[in-house]
């Protein structure tokens, strides 16, 4: 079976997943496309050579009788009122982050899916894909470094020049969010937020960097620094400690070179670089469970859950409190669809 | 354009690679297989669900008129045979190493591509596709450590099982005979073997490991280790040594673990492991190079050469002296084909 | 001129500085010991062959002629006692941690300096001395990363036999209290302490791991695990976080293994073995400075600083909350002798 | 005891070991001095505020009553002479590389020690005295690797100002020839020279570099890569592979930086500093074992082998063949005091 898929939005991140759909993966092709700009959906098709229908808008995409799936790449505040109605529709959805610009609006998504019966969203969180983190989640499941007790993290990024407001939390840090309770299979029941001196670096009237606390409802800590005028680099560090030892996330291969005085690695400086993979496995998993009829990654559940932390964690900075994170009971609807594979 | 395949050869390598254009690569199917046990070529287009023709020999397959381009993964002594068949049918041809196992026999089949007016083989030397030694190339091309003069490198694997003979040098360092001269864009004028004291974990009569001492006609000196019953791991190693600075083969990226007082990453000891991701590059690159009527991968005058290398090689441990090594100019044929794609 | 020195406790850290200074270091002599357990006293003069007196107590080291400068290592709470009575008679004085058992006993002692004209005692933190961090610090202050912004550090033993109480905030991370405000030229104005889940190899009734947060007065955010049972190791880490990028405390040297599918290196077991070399550099510098009428080490204005740090630190573990550190501004008496050497 | 020195030539190397002696390390005082700079002689022991006696010449200096032993720091030819005469005088003697300009000169000086009775000669190699390639020995000693079958080394600095004609093998490589000799506990049966392509960065007419390639007795294979214009650093590496795994010699530690897209750290770049610790160990060592009346560094023995291996290499860089080495068997009067402390 090949996966019809309809693509609601095709700018960059649009672009991409046609293209990797198109070219690298297996088990799907693009049907349909449509974005508010209905120009830039024709130059897509064509350029990509698509054999797809354009639609005025994504609601036709969705009930298009042709499509199987769907893909929301759209622009953020439209993403909630797609995968809802991808859900009346009864078609799976992948959804890039957010899932809804409100935690409300995230657990809409997930109350509709309770009433139709079983999940079918995925959200775009990527990191549980890359290579590096399952190998990282494999040592540390494998009891090898025993219980974990403590996580020290970093999400660093050379600048960040759209940046505002919170978005450093918003943004960026929900994706160690996520990927944080799923190698710890944990969830969260605090945040706190330190404000460092801030970097000459920052936009003017933003603060950077951050460094957010959580806890778990295991007891387990956990810091992420989040630094996105680094300068340096695009730079993801995350270590585990646990009762035995300690374990790092592997850091990307490459040429060590002794030249000028110094041994060297070069760090990459652009994201895309760093988990340009990891969207190559997200997407051909999800093809091929969707083709399954299950939901195998970040479920509405997760995205939920990432929207109530991020919530909790903007409201830590302002309070300069420790702020709690409430999170209702997983309901066992969605245990089963949380699988791992690697 | 579906690039319609046929397989002469259905034994672990045969079926890694129709599993691969089946399951994980785009733009070609399997059409035509055969094998000299038929139940096993019945039993892989069964579990593998092929659409493909059992077929009685590797002729029939490359006579098979909806057969665009063959595969030859038999056993090592019929490879020239359907090498050469291939050409004379005018089709594209995939050969895993050797292309033949004399020198002369590659000779033969690099003067069948003469008279027939355009390359149609590529050689399965996969490291030119591997993902690290393209790194290193990168770095060795930009200049940023001057010439190459030296390079040092190892290839070590636990053990060699089914090792007798000159193979250390025939089946294994023919692999780095390869990947060094087209890391280095060079030749090779002379090959030499030091004979180390011998391992107690090598098989009975062997030697291991080895020495080959190679060197080029722009001067460059080259070492490898062969060591084929390491016992620690499968370990690929690589030091280019230019007139400002060193440059080493990226190693696997692993998770780095603290415990028990040691501070370790994990060594790869299946050869798989290391190089799996290379043969899915360098089938997908062979696909697309195909349907665009090119050659950018190995040629068989890469093959040639290695042949005429591994002979030389094999002369200098019998009689422990230098060994010239004599290899004709490249025609002029052959340049255009050798393109680098990264 | 050999500065003649008395020590006063002959444990196991009083014995391990009257070796290094008779066996090891140059210009100065061991001429008076005491200890309570006068029979302890004899058998080091004894076994170590020392031309040296051995007196009642610590009062009659300290008022004998022939001593020019005092080593205290005896019984913490006998500290202060020693130290005041050496200031009292005009006589430089080196002092193991703790200065004095509570701030308001360091702050006598400051004091009783100011009264006296000039600095006199040095404390024993050696980490100031230390190669690794002084090229640490080297790189801080060369500005090559930039205004440091965050400290993420790690103090981590395998096991901690005699641990009860407070002592990972009192007996062990005073080493870091005082370590990185020299590191940062910087002083604290908070502390908090989180609590993570408790290792299993924690003794009964004890809290282990603790996190320390800091808050400097420059606006620099530290972060400080404390995990006295962490098994694997003896393991301290650095890592600071400036403006354009981010510097590591160097890891001892080691021999990096390949074995068994590991590339390792061993990790030290025993604090001793990391800080052997600082010791030996302390006592030198001290001795040298003496001789010099100087003090260039940690001086009891740096004990009073980390005394009142940690006791914020414990009163920040007991409430749970953010508590501020109030050190007056630095005398300029201290000033001009807080030298570093290297 | 204090061992009385006198020392025969105030270069820059003779006043570094004066300077250790006097200031670092203990034991041993400077009581005489000569140089046939007088000039220099008296200027030093001035600067130094030595109480030494300044003699016309090193032979006045052997004979001095209150000498006890003799440091040669003079010109290499002129070691010879003085080192036998400091045998004739019964006084133990440490002598600077090389111990005689000459094979046959280290010969003499072997015969005249056992004539003698006992050896008193000790050679100046000092990186047996390294901590580095102590800890790379303990390593192989144990077993954990097996036993060894091949080194791979090399030697690099950033230039050779000085060089000429051979003295890459004769002056730097020695140390090489001293240190894995004493590494392997083996000795050498040929030699052959390999010439790399020249770096555009050697002296007119010079080669560099050069690659060593040595065989043991035990049948070991050993490379060493000699490259005195690398540019990048002054760089030492050593990679002993046995039958289970492989060791390195470990890399001076230092910090690990993160800026400007590259992980790196910084790589020494003047020899003395890579070897200053051992040059402190190495006198340390002799002044304690001089007084015990033993030596325990590099006998005249290991001096006349390093000089026959020199001799071969130089043979063999002219011959390009590989080149016998012929070492007599030990006299077992060596045997006892060739002693490893660490």
């Amino acid at each position: 079976m090949i996966l019809r898929i309809g693509v609601i939005g095709t700018g960059a991140i649009g672009q991409d997943h046609i293209r990797r759909i198109t070219h690298s993966l297996q088990g799907a092709e693009i049907v349909a496309v449509t974005d508010v700009n209905a120009e830039l959906a024709n130059k897509v098709v064509k350029e990509e050579k698509l054999n797809a229908e354009i639609y005025g808008n994504g609601h036709e995409v969705i009930e298009a009788d042709n499509v199987d799936a769907i893909i929301v790449t759209s622009w953020g505040p439209t993403h909630e009122e797609f995968v809802f109605a991808s859900i009346s529709a009864g078609k799976y959805v992948f959804c890039e982050k957010p899932l809804a610009t409100t935690a409300k609006g995230c657990k809409r998504i997930v109350e509709a899916e309770e009433a139709h019966g079983k999940p079918l969203t995925q959200v775009g969180f990527m990191r549980r894909f890359d290579r590096s983190y399952r190998q990282l989640k494999k040592i540390v499941d494998s009891g090898k470094i025993g219980e974990a007790l403590m996580v020290h993290s970093a999400h660093r990024a050379p600048e960040a020049p759209g940046f505002s407001g919170d978005m450093a939390l918003t943004d960026s840090l929900v994706h160690e969010m996520d990927v944080l309770r799923w190698l710890l299979d944990d969830d969260y029941v605090s945040a706190q937020v330190l404000l460092p001196k801030r970097t000459r670096f920052a936009a003017e009237g933003l603060q950077d960097p951050h460094i957010l606390l959580l806890e778990t409802k295991k007891g387990i800590r956990i810091s992420v620094e989040s630094f996105v005028n680094c300068q340096y680099g695009y730079d993801i560090q995350c270590q585990v400690v646990g009762e035995m030892g300690t374990a790092n996330l592997p850091e990307p291969a490459s040429v060590a070179i002794r030249s000028e005085a110094n041994l060297s690695n070069e760090i990459l400086v652009d994201w895309k670089d760093r988990f340009i993979d990891s969207y190559d496995v997200e997407l051909q998993e999800w093809i091929y469970s969707t083709i399954k009829g299950e939901v195998s990654g970040p479920t509405a559940w997760d995205g939920f859950v990432v929207a109530v932390t991020a919530d909790a964690s903007v409201e830590a900075k302002k309070s300069q409190k420790i702020e709690p994170i409430s999170i209702p009971e997983r309901p066992d609807f969605y245990s089963k669809s949380h699988v791992l594979h690697y």
